[in-house]
């Protein structure tokens, strides 16, 4: 009779249907609002919050990564929200109706602040991004960040790089106040989307190892390093195919498939999670942002010799093209001749391409291979002649 | 110094500046509305319509494909065209404004067909589409020409299958009349795209071996079974990674590729073209339109054990969809458990997933690994268990 214990799940059945009792009636017991303490793998042990301990033959660690507050002054009053479960969505949705918020500010560049930007703009909101660093989305290199940039200034985000957050207090005019080392910012609702950590109280309770990234280590097929202890999702790592190596990626899809996997060998049929490419997008008002593999930064951190080329291609055949662009920037290795990562911008097109990406890098291409790749060429989805052959075979001659 | 022959090019000149004088210019040749009337390998002659005899070295086929007529009466009617090179395109561009055409019969029920039926009905011009078969594009499956159908009826194009063409005739109230054996059509135009064929004449009189499938045998360089004879495009078999085997595939993309790999090598750089998987796309009013690889039938025909899911999946995440439907078919190979093919269909999504599909096929993946490939998940864009992975993993089932 296995156990789920959570808190997100208090929220997620409004969605879903699933309460607690629904989950009764399935064989499977929900418990909410209540906190695993301790795990003794010796005894096969779940002490929990409310005194009870819980026998297990097989544990699945399903934790996930806990949203960072900035450590200023004021970081947890009323108004300031992280972003990173379902809950904190509703509870952000509640707030922003109830207290009619007109201006937001968002501190942190991620994919997630830019996919906010893009709801709250349409909300109607005025709309602050404010960084540490000088661009958002840093997986993607300079040339990308300029347009995404760009883009929020289309749209009426103001953009904030290179920000000291200082502290943020009650305002007057409006509720809130951010601090910062360029001046105040005036706010009705303050979100912070600043990174996540993990709770490793649990872990090293129950001697379960942790890899390099800090994430648990698990092997293929989800297990840790603690007989009988699985571990799923954003709180253990995964198997980079393109960089050989096990790494911390915390995506909805790859906890989806771990899951899974986890599921198949506790429930007696074998599997193993063949591992990611690094597979990545997401939309910024008009523009679909994507990317897969390595940087060329993060190629040369794994010992590669990068080489890469950034092309301005066509999302649609040349002779109908009006005015489109589809920004992609390939990078492959010197040594291997292989195909290393790629990047994708453009209101329409990117996307499409970095799904074919990615499966190249699954595979192992070379970039000659992909520079020839048959794709489903018409018109309306491209060129001959694609934008990944032209950016592929830029690679190849320089090469 | 070499030579281009050609009749296409004396309309093309109009879109790419290229003119015979430009080409002079840059030491190129281009003789237009001159017919070879016979090549002689051994002495590496080849005879001109107009007398002239030009020797060469190297020899490239690049005779493309010839647009069948129905062998019908009053099949060469003015106002009755097909459907083949940008010399027709520009003709029924003319015609369609000189003569005021407000009614329009196409012929044929291929993918060029129904890219006609949406340019025609943007003109406002009352479209029929009638075909000797029971549906269209009979590359793809039932399930997709289904929904083909039913988009043609929704933007108002008449579709008339299982007809017999029996005559073209001059007509009173427009300009053409059809004869069929369902009755009488009228039209201001005709359209024909009822298949393609090779002109053998030339390649029978320098003794170049065709393939099984009627057209110029190649190997992966492009050369012919002729020494100094090289064949690029319509008119020349490609390898099928899939299938392995060499086909006919007349597609441009194709075309354009191997015209690079003769090229290279006929310039002393040694190039191979790896193949083809079979990828190919158009777009019909709101329906994105994909296929790769092998269909169930092909699959039978060339050895394979097809087993095959069909889903309707979404092109975005669940809690983003409005209603959009992506339908995707895949078939696998039961005694290697390979991906063969797949086809996708949907207003939005569907050649995105082509893509995708045609880098797994290029790659050999098996379905399995299929079920589990690393895509760029965001909302806006799919799943985070993406169409692609529910489909192959009813394979996966189903095996």
């Amino acid at each position: 009779m296995p156990y789920y214990i959570g808190d997100v799940i208090k929220d997620y059945h409004k969605l879903v249907i699933r309460t607690p009792e629904a989950f009764g009636k399935t064989g499977i017991n929900v418990k909410i609002k209540t906190r695993v303490e301790d795990i003794d793998p010796q005894q096969g042990l779940v002490r929990l919050s409310d005194g009870a301990q819980i026998p297990y033959d097989i544990l699945v660690m399903a934790t996930g990564a806990e949203a960072v507050r900035l450590d200023i002054p004021g970081a947890d009053l009323d108004g300031v929200f992280v972003l990173r479960n379902l809950t904190d969505a509703l509870r952000i949705k509640s707030y922003l109706n109830e207290k009619h918020c007109r201006k937001a500010v968002l501190i942190g560049g991620g994919f997630i602040a830019m996919e906010m930007c893009e709801a709250l703009r349409n909300l109607g909101i005025e709309t602050t991004v404010a960084i540490r660093g000088c661009r958002p989305v840093t997986r993607w290199d300079v040339e990308f960040t300029d347009i995404i940039v760009e883009e929020l200034k289309k749209n009426e985000v103001y953009f904030l790089p290179e920000t000291k957050f200082l502290a943020i207090e009650k305002g007057t005019t409006h509720s809130l106040v951010l601090k910062t080392d360029k001046g105040h910012l005036d706010a009705d609702i303050i979100l912070m989307g600043v990174g996540t950590r993990q709770d490793a109280t649990l872990t090293k309770a129950a001697g379960i190892e942790l890899g390099a990234s800090g994430a648990i280590k698990v092997d293929f097929r989800q297990r840790t390093s603690v007989p009988g202890i699985y571990a799923v999702g954003d709180c253990c790592e995964v198997f980079h195919k393109v960089a050989q190596r096990w790494v911390h990626l915390p995506l909805g899809d790859i906890a989806n498939k771990q899951g899974r996997v986890a599921g198949q060998n506790i429930g007696g049929r074998p599997a193993e999670f063949p591992g990611v490419v690094g597979a990545q997008s997401f939309k910024v008002f008009s523009l679909e942002v994507g990317a897969t593999g390595l940087t060329e930064k993060e190629a040369v951190k794994y010992g590669f010799q990068p080489v890469s080329a950034m092309i301005q291609g066509l999302p649609v055949g040349r002779p109908m093209a009006q005015g489109e662009k589809l920004g992609v920037k390939l990078v492959a290795d010197r040594a291997t001749g292989k195909l290393l990562g790629g990047q994708c911008i453009g209101a329409k097109g990117a996307i499409q391409r970095i799904y074919a990406l990615s499966v190249a890098l699954w595979s192992g291409l070379s970039i000659e291979e992909v520079g020839y790749l048959d794709l489903p060429y018409a018109p309306p989805f491209g060129g001959a002649w694609d934008a990944i052959h032209v950016a592929a075979q830029e690679i190849t001659k320089a090469m």
